[in-house]
């Protein structure tokens, strides 16, 4: 171990996601025989105070409270991106400037041009680059993933994937900035609409070519949150307007021939985190709801649905953990996706999924959008 | 009992769909305390020799080898039309003609211009009428439909139905009939994809009112089927052009508000016959799958989905069935259907659903061909 | 079918299980491609007003108000036994002495002693007899029988049936005739312990050889109930004892070397009727449960457990009802019991299970009520 | 964070509960807000350059091969205790002796005998300590253990608990220390069964007071492990006896008038770590499967089983990690139980479960062993 080369990770943002890839960071190296050990290096907010605190509790050794300074720093050299959309694109341009390997939350920008910009310049830099759509290394799916790509399934025809969530059913619950267009890009769509894109292009080894769409806002004004009600109003009961989409289903063709249906919302009472897909070829099918994350269903020959417990040594990352039937969390996503990507930095090879992955789920969701705007009109997905 | 007034059925077809009306009309008399007592009179069929040994099997009394026979006979005063589709409307205007009360297999028609003919000549005839979407009287969609009718759901905000099955995945399934247009009118859109239609404007009491959909033929050739073979084709080789959909995907509005999702395919590999759908109201959510008949899944509150168990004494036709725990068959549906309708005849009352609701789904059929056809371009339904 | 030789029907007992038996004798012969079409020719009550009245809507062309009378009658040639198990022994003795065929309602008997001599009774009879035990036809339990039989389960290590129910939980439910022991013989045991008790030998195809066993009786009175309550009691709060187990655990052994856990209980809320039996096997596992009938779930070899939908036209009976995954409800069991029987009967073969399968299961319940009064020591049944 | 007073722990041992306590102690700081920061300061194993080398890999700061001077360190105040069960004791009470707080894996020790010297040690002792049983902290596991405080389901009627595993069915497999008695003190019952004793008693807040029992050993003679065969034997063929219970069922009473059964097998082909529990009372029930340890099935008054996903802020522990919908992993138990030892320590409360908890637990093992061996006699659990 104490051979390895250590390698220094500089984290933007310490929500949420700056929680999880924290988890990730601190525990990859015990579980995983990797070539280079991460090293938590520097965590960058705007306050000092909670940036500290921050880094504290998480782990990190030092903070800055600009992340143009921490992009600098010779101690970084992977910069992992964990804030809201409208960020994405400027700081992974200047880390990529700056020689770093750049791991980038999803969805990758806010705007189809921004993404270009940014597959542009990592196909130019010499960092590694890899836009962290964690569902993809939930154990069951990649195990779907190798299913499709060892001929199970034979011939894809169907694929009918969901994210279901219910967290803003409440037409009181307040006006957030995910509910707003210039910080989150967009609402249901863009947030977990497009992990169901990614993850059903990359379970088929198809593209999406081609959607027609429906949006919907159930709740068009909400109260105004407490931060944002301190700026822009006096009273209580100040409301402002939802500028994204509650809702969006769009239906569609894959490149390989399947017809496909998607839905994302956060309007589905009762559905916690269901991010569900299911497939159907002509030879068997698999159906995954992260809900029940550490199954994979399976039916070979139109026979019934095995529930495969994906916790067996030789199913995907698996092996690295415990026993079988001792299942894995949400968090493991994220120590798998580390993982990949420091093995990809010390080998020299891709990560995936790669900036131009990450455009392809963009340009996607421009596409639902645009054929929501007209109608429902069938969009090709631009290439 | 043996004051009861008997009423005289006769029914046209005993193929699959005159196997389970038989077994409905045979034993409803048993387990409902019913106003009238139906006669199993008269069976009509082509072949005589196939519909005698079919009416001795099935317990009917007499046969006719021409349904115009069986419309007049004065033992009869309900027809039960179990014949594919293109035959519907000539008869039930016949029947209707005659004073009869008519009970026709879904779709109603093949057309919506057969379908219209057919309401009003419902709505000018002395006789009762009704289209038979059985899926109605499973107890749990009965059930579901209270259910909202009580607002536990609140606000209806989505709709996601499927009709699964996986009958014809193998290319070298046959040209059965039910793959031709002239005769089947539609494929998976008509058989399957109409009662999923009709269970979810039952269900919310919303009806479709737009939809952007696509249609896909996966297997575009077959093997004549061995009669179709027979005369038209001198090798075995032989194959015909499949005309109708093989899957049916559309999304849309509800009169409501809701958004929904609809797909029929009979090529989702190990699936037999999952009809499935789940409602989320602002309020609660529901789920149902026909594999699992007894069962209708419920959250309340955002809480987690409560597996009912549709077999208490309370719950819809199930009072006159067997003890909690002793569940039900896919037969029973037809049963309450019959049920229905001859207590409807007895006290006068319109039964659902009724011409009109048949002629409403096929309106949404045709908007959906005319979506598909028009690159998915939003239809609405016509009024 | 006109040429198929009838076969007269004559039932004692129109209760629950007589409801049921008349829908199987009734439906039988439009399912199944018989070599004898059963009459239902006359029913037995002690009431000649609530016969007649059962008669009438179950189908039954005469009435006798002595099941003497019944038995003696030339127009019945099965006699079948629907009345609790204290008169069982009486009149299967009767009727076979009389050289009709017999179908006895389970649990055999209420003693050892009474279900030897009818074994003996049907041995030395030319007629057929069968006891019900009907979970054996169900087509999810018939599959696994032939799994077992197959040997894709391996040598059986573990059997683990369960059958729980809840509808006396609440201490005011009446003294029913079903918790007194003159007349039922025993509790849960008796009535649904012996089903699991049958199931089990005849999945495993082994029998249970000893057992060590707890009964319990949680309420131990009860409010008498309307009927008792008018001959014995003046007052509303009169109780009485309830003088069977509430419920009843035992485990123990199998000839073939397998371990086993059974319970038996109406006080499991929330549970209707889950009667669930799983059988481990070293190459292989079985789960059921009765509350999802139509499913058997299956793991070869340490994989996942497969749900097989138990509705395919190669299934045990299936082939005779609907296409696939239109599932079957509890009567059924019944129309496969008087099939098989009716078989049976023309065929001359011996039915399953016979009356000394039925002594069987008897014996176990013995050894069990005798471990549970002697401590739960270990207790042989006897051969 | 840094004004929080830092604790020293010691850890013996680094195989597999070691791995996954070590995650503990690395994670717990990061989410919960602890009085005291968990320091890794002391790894103890046999062979230095191994417990060197897992040292750097899970993170502990130094290394002993004697864990009697990791006990006597200033830097240790936490001694860990993740051996197996043949020298808990002897650590334990060293520990203790030294003023250590003892953290100690499951079962507490192989004897009653050592177990009682345990207790006598903690309850004499100023350190604190606290048994292993981590299900105990699977969050709903804790939810379930509320549920019946609240009295939600009443009196409870019926404990049904298994733990089910299959990794011995095949013969081949080695005579690894887990087959063997004299290191592992028993087999399943004691490795599992253990577990699932204690989560009874936890859940119910009864203890176990009586037991008929049965185990069984199907593999009685195993090839001998590799580095066993290396010791003790020249061929490759050679074998040893296995001298332990491959499976134990049993049946018994609680102390607040419940009847239990229990099952603990590595023979459940199929079933991967099956530690599942159902709890029937005269209000409600409760089910869980550790195979999908994020779901708890309660049923409220007789009604279907709800699915609750324990994800949810006010789900005991879960507020300390993701949003609602994203489910934790096995290893998550040992977080919360590290972070409850912490904050018994912080506060001077006493932890549970104690070390007396575990000698119950013992108490329990060894009426079972005797019951087994005395035909299966009801036997008192001393108290």
């Amino acid at each position: 171990m104490s051979d390895r080369t250590t390698i220094g990770v500089g984290m933007v943002g310490y929500a949420f996601m700056g929680r999880v890839h924290s988890q990730a960071w601190r525990s990859v190296g015990a579980f995983f025989d990797l070539p280079l050990a991460p090293r938590m290096a520097v965590l960058a907010g705007r306050s000092k105070e909670r940036t500290e605190a921050a880094a504290a509790q998480l782990g990190w050794d030092a903070v800055e409270t600009d992340w143009r300074e921490l992009v600098k720093r010779d101690d970084v050299q992977i910069v992992d991106i964990c804030t809201p959309g409208d960020s994405h694109a400027e700081i992974a341009l200047a880390a990529l400037e700056a020689g770093k390997h750049v791991l980038c939350e999803k969805p990758l920008a806010n705007t189809v041009a921004e993404a270009e910009a940014m597959v542009r310049a990592a196909e130019a830099a010499p960092g590694k680059s890899m836009v962290a759509f964690n569902y993809r290394r939930v154990p069951a799916v990649a195990l779907a993933r190798r299913y499709v790509e060892e001929g199970r399934l034979g011939e894809i025809r169907h694929v009918r994937a969901q994210y279901l969530q219910d967290w803003i059913v409440d037409p009181e619950f307040p006006l957030v900035w995910r509910l707003q267009k210039d910080k989150a890009g967009a609402g249901a769509l863009g947030d977990i609409g497009s992990h169901i894109i990614d993850a059903a292009q990359f379970i088929t080894g198809q593209n999406v070519v081609g959607v027609s769409a429906l949006t919907e806002t159930f709740i068009k004004e909400r109260p105004l949150a407490a931060e944002s009600a301190g700026l822009g109003a006096t009273g209580t009961s100040a409301t402002g307007q939802v500028t994204v989409d509650d809702a969006a289903l769009f239906i569609g063709r894959l490149s390989g021939g399947a017809v496909a249906s998607f839905e994302a919302t956060r309007f589905a009472t009762g559905r916690k985190n269901a991010m569900r897909i299911e497939i159907n070829g002509s030879h068997g099918s698999l159906a995954f709801d992260f809900e029940a994350m550490n199954e994979l269903w399976f039916s070979a020959g139109g026979g019934g649905f095995e529930r495969i417990l994906v916790t067996e040594p030789d199913h995907p990352y698996v092996g690295a953990w415990w026993p079988p039937g001792h299942g894995l969390g949400y968090e493991h996503t994220f120590t798998h996706e580390v993982k990949d990507f420091l093995e990809a930095i010390a080998t020299g090879a891709d990560p995936t999924p790669s900036f131009a992955d990450g455009l392809r789920v963009q340009r996607v969701l421009a596409a639902v959008e645009q054929s929501a705007a007209e109608g429902s009109r069938y969009t090709n997905v631009e290439d």
